[in-house]
């Protein structure tokens, strides 16, 4: 372990003391003079032919400024890559869920946008409707898009080695499925849009909660036919992501359309209804998979397939029918692999990419797993870590790992978690189990996985960093200038960070696909290594001292040799004024061979380095099942993963603790429902079960390094993998707990009594 | 010339159309949420000492949110460097104008806030007040400030040559005096700053017209003691600078501390009144001059003194007490001078830097010229052109000339106004005069010169400019865009700016001193010429040919030998992406070889490369002079002048006939007056006369160019120095009119009159 300054410490990332506080304004929050309030009008239908609308009521209501229906709208569709684009940002001529945007209107209050919603007339024909993914793939079924047969939108096959020659070598095949419930992501902050139009210079201000705002410039750009240059999205304090605002929303459109036409600000604020209905959601999956074994539990082949249930549009999803695979190939040494991802439309909201694709098929994975082990009497801990992925493995895509600590973060989770001396041994109604989980680090594609940063100081020695990276909340902000921190040799607290803002920072691909401190890491790193190179050569001729005997700590350039040989860095800085040649860094950084094929077409398998690096790690959880009432309760969980190094430990740890969280909440209490006319019921958050704090246990943390080669200090991802582990956990200790497997998500008190008493049925 | 296909077009400034259709915001437009209203309680007296400030009654107004006195501030003083800080931000102890900042309150709206001020009761004890720089210098003057005996601040002498032995060896001396009067610069803009300071993160965002953000930002760091990181000064529209602008007020110092005190934003906009009594002056200027010729008008030494009326604090107005002579030594070849300026506090409003720090030494200059040439028989056109400094020269203070075009400029302005034909042949009452003026390009100390800039690139082939320059209204922001696209290869309209934001833009010295065009246009084209490299390099290997053959017009990089071969920007700047090499641009520029001493301790000349460059040419004017009322009309003026190179043309034009509006209006009409107490009567528009439209004659605008080899493309200055022989040719045509020298200033009616009758008295 290097001796670090500031990375590798416990720092309390700077988004926190606002949101403790209240002093985070969200765009929501947001207002500028003369603002104007828009509101849209949602479809009461599932599926349905648009007639006729008329507005002319609306429009002429006092306070109204502006009315748009999808006549007027550009007819561009958006999505995330041109192939995938379906959805205008007003439904022209059909509505395909409950909820979409049909008509907006701006007005000088909410009640009177409210009212104008009232007063525009839609007359709909409405159109059978299909509401999950069987029916929807069914010859025949209603069709939402022309040209989507049976509704499958995209379908794709990857297959490694030969599967079914494996499998006929196979002493023993597992077979199982298991399927969920569509949710959605959860984020605290109720979506909203602000934009405002300037007439004079034709340039578009945004403000709306993303994960990426050089892609929301690129759709607005698209969509509303309006030069990139002209557009700016601007940073937001944003209140969780979690995949589920990777894209563009309607609501963005809508509110630079009201804007433009009324020539005024205009706020779009959702309710939380609203953005439980129309933010898009976490699609529901159903997972069939098939593992053969040697009769030493050496797997051979897997085969795989998952159904998601994409909603009405694409979005992002698609990538989610693909990316499973991307974590199933990295996990465990697997020589034959077949996987087909299916997506369906059905008429429900919208589904988009979200935390952790592979969470529904890691469950499956890890629960045959112990099935297999118990099956055959093995050690199941032993088992995952005799297939553990190795650094220097070539995965079935040619993906080259780079570093991987599975064995160790298997060993630490058990040895933590006292696992050995707790399975099979605990009282009646208590269980414990482990998984294990990986995950891709970094993906996009073509130029767009670019992140560049730049760096300028002031007199007094110091910086602004600039860069395209958003914070969705998991602390990018700090851990981007801990690492400029770092290389530059200043504290912290010398160094602003200029974040996420179209106008004023370079190209980054976004916060997403586990990209933040690898890729944006890798660019700010490097734009300060450049500044700290002009620093040294400007100090060298000033003090006399070689370049390379020169060191930067604190904000003082000194002699390594004899250190009482030293300069500021504001002296640096101004001296470099006066020669014309100022301080500034730039740093560009784009993973090296990342596939440059789209999604849609992959319908079979492309060979590359898919992921840039990959992170892996190890969940225990303890639970207690109450066999009278059902209720399964988490007791304990502790989390062992490999993040390559920590930048930030107590960010780190608050990730993990997050993701147990949420998954928590996947596993045992979420789900969405609709009636039988596709009307989401679950549109509060007291519907809309999420965890609370009284039912998160303590979960205890332990990091394991592996100090990736190419991540920045060795860093490679901390916000999505250790999520994986926790749902096939808790499965794994309720069947020890109580011998039932639960294949149903999620994890009612009815599912498990249904279990208790077929097994008692059974027995 | 070069075929140029951006620069040396006539462009429409980006800021023209917003402020011609209203849409600009300026400060006191802008407001933020939560916002309060500042206001300052002023002194009443010229001088006094204060006793006792009670702010209870005041603070205990519902509505009132802060109340600060001078008693609570940090004790820390303000000025331009720090040998004159002599300020405090509100009057502690002592106040020494009427209008000085007392104490300050911050309400919920405007007449709270006054009423709050009349709430506070100030006890002052009265001190005897000086109010022009005659008595001021006296022994025994009542002493503004501790240790500034007699109240001269500062007084230097610059001494070149042989200045006593020239005289003796001349066979002529002339010698006279001018003298004119106090004025404000006469923004349209009151003056007005909002801050907003940020508890959580301890920040501090400010909004003020400043020709500056990042002097302004120093200034605050230093006062309030704060990090310079943690303040940031905001782009904001300006409605005018004048040099005026140049340093931080009291305003902004009070809004800071007044939203640290109440932890909400708080705007402190002023009145005109407000913005006439408090906003920096306009030094009045007596000037002495005697100026030593040959018989054949061979001029031989110059001796010349300034009095300047500094007001009660110093500001940058130390600076305008040795400026002049720097236009002095740039017009003509001088052998032999001494200059002596002096600059007295007085109990008035403080001065400042203007936009013409020469104007009184020229008229004076310029007229004695006149006088020279009639007494000795000589054609004063040809006494100036054998004067004229010349390309290559070098100035008695050591000063290089790279570029002048003065015998050029002197021969167009007599040629285009006719004023050999029209020359003592017009008809009574009318006359025509000609003047020539110099100034320097560029003036700053040690780092704070420096202009640095960056480019950045977007998907589609269009960029970013980040440049610290600020647009007072000159047209910088279009002047730096297209040195950009003329760099670059591309539209005007692919580029955006982004200016004068000191959290956004790297160091800049600010718009003053004529540094604009030369200083940050060259940074900015360095910034572009390293963006285009990056481009044909990239280029090279994507089309295969060599980065010497290539060029890049309207966005598109192609081969000069065959110009089929291209590729568009925008594929380039997406394949660096692919290979982790982005383009960005950066660019820095500190022109050569400035003296590093501060101004106030040049009591003896110092020698080196005193301006960057200089510029030169010649004013023609034609009056009418009613020798019944004493009114003078002007009629005509040409300004035939040296700008290096002509960026934008209607730019060009614009500031020449601007400045030539605002030279007569100092000329003829503009003076501040004060009552006995040394209360300003001159507080509005109605009593502080500047010129109306109707007052402003056709201004015919000749470009000469002298393609200056360090300008960007040659450029130089074209905001100060057409001002300058506005003056003196009004003069000398009035002279040429009806046969007198008018020597006090502004030339109301009555001096006409007065100099009429004295000379048919003297007749």
């Amino acid at each position: 372990m290097k001796d670090y300054s500031v990375i590798g410490k416990r720092v309390v990332s700077i988004d926190k003391i606002k949101k403790v506080t209240g002093a985070a304004k969200f765009t929501a929050d947001l207002f500028l003079p003369g603002m104007l309030h828009g509101k849209a009008l949602r479809s009461p239908y599932a599926h349905a032919r648009i007639v006729n609308i008329d507005t002319s009521q609306a429009e002429r209501l006092p306070g109204v400024r502006a009315v748009i229906t999808g006549q007027e709208i550009p007819r561009v569709k958006f999505g995330l890559t041109k192939d995938i684009r379906d959805q205008y940002l007003l439904a022209v001529d059909k509505v395909r869920y409950v909820g979409e945007e049909v008509a907006a209107v701006a007005a000088i209050d909410e009640d009177i946008a409210e009212e104008a919603l009232r007063l525009i007339k839609v007359e709909y024909e409405e159109l059978p409707a299909v509401f999950d993914t069987e029916s929807a793939m069914k010859e025949g079924a209603p069709q939402l898009h022309e040209h989507v047969e049976r509704n499958i939108s995209p379908q794709g096959v990857i297959h490694f080695g030969d599967v079914d020659k494996a499998f006929a070598e196979c002493d023993h095949i597992y077979e199982d499925r298991v399927a969920d419930a569509k949710v959605s992501h959860g984020q605290m902050e109720p979506y909203a849009a602000l934009a405002t139009y300037d007439p004079t210079s034709g340039s578009l201000d945004m403000w709306a909660p993303n994960q990426s705002p050089f892609t929301r410039r690129r759709a607005l750009s698209n969509v509303l036919q309006m030069p990139v240059v002209k557009i700016r999205y601007h940073n937001v304090q944003m209140g969780g992501a979690f995949g589920g605002l990777s894209d563009p929303f309607p609501a963005e459109f809508i509110a630079a359309l009201l804007s433009i036409k009324s020539k005024r600000p205009v706020r779009v604020a959702y309710s939380r209804e609203e953005t439980l209905i129309a933010i898009r959601h976490w699609p529901s999956v159903v997972v069939e998979m098939k593992v053969g074994v040697k009769r030493d539990g050496t797997i051979l082949a897997i085969d795989c397939k998952l159904t998601l249930d994409g909603g009405a549009y694409m979005s992002s999803s698609g990538l989610a029918a693909f990316q499973s695979y991307m974590h199933l190939e990295a996990l465990y040494r697997l020589p034959n692999v077949r996987y087909e991802g299916i997506r369906a439309y059905t008429n429900k909201t919208p589904s988009s990419m979200h935390r952790l694709q592979a969470y529904q098929l890691a469950i499956l994975e890890e629960m045959l797993l112990e099935r297999i082990a118990e099956d055959l009497g093995l050690d199941s801990v032993e088992l995952r870590k005799q297939h553990a992925t190795q650094p220097g493995d070539i995965l079935p895509s040619g993906t080259h790992i780079t570093s991987f600590a599975l064995p160790e973060c298997i060993d630490k989770a058990v040895a933590v978690s006292g696992y050995r001396e707790k399975k099979g041994k605990l009282p009646p109604g208590r269980g414990i189990g482990i998984a294990c989980s990986g995950s891709y680090t970094g993906f996009a594609m073509g130029f767009r996985l670019n992140s560049s940063a730049q760096v300028k100081f002031n007199e007094d020695g110091s910086c602004s960093v600039f860069s395209g990276c958003m914070d969705n909340g998991q602390g990018n902000e700090s851990m981007l200038i801990q690492i400029a921190a770092e290389v530059l040799g200043m504290p912290m607290e010398n160094i602003e960070l200029i974040a996420g803002d179209t106008a004023l920072t370079p190209q980054d691909p976004g916060t997403y696909s586990m990209t933040a401190a690898f890729v944006s890491g890798n660019a700010v790193r490097l734009a300060a290594a450049d500044a700290k190179q002009q620093i040294l050569e400007i100090a060298m001729s000033m003090i006399g001292v070689p370049a390379n005997d020169l060191e930067v700590k604190e904000g003082r350039v000194f002699a390594k040799s004899s250190p009482e040989k030293g300069i500021r860095i504001e002296s640096v800085v101004r001296e470099a004024w006066r020669r014309g040649t100022a301080v500034q860094g730039r740093g560009s950084y784009t993973p090296p061979a990342i596939s440059e094929h789209g999604w849609a077409d992959q319908t079979t398998a492309i060979r590359g380095q898919r992921g840039i690096t990959y992170t892996d790690g190890t969940t225990v959880a303890e639970v207690e099942v109450d066999q009278e009432t059902g209720v399964v309760k988490v007791l304990n969980v502790w989390q062992a993963y490999d993040c390559g190094f920590a930048l930030n430990p107590m960010a780190v740890e608050g990730q993990w603790q997050g993701a147990a969280g949420q998954m928590l909440g996947r596993t045992l209490f979420e789900k969405h429902a609709w009636d039988e006319k596709g009307r989401l019921i679950t549109d509060s958050f007291l519907d809309f079960r999420m965890p609370r704090s009284s039912d998160i246990p303590k979960v205890s943390t332990f990091i394991v390094e592996s100090i990736d080669p190419r991540g920045p200090f060795g860093a490679k991802e901390v916000g999505i993998n250790a999520g994986g582990g926790v749902g096939p956990a808790i499965v794994n200790a309720i069947h020890d707990a109580a011998g039932v497997w639960i294949k149903e998500f999620p994890i009612t008190p009815e599912k498990v009594l249904a279990a208790l008493e077929e097994k008692e049925g059974g027995a």
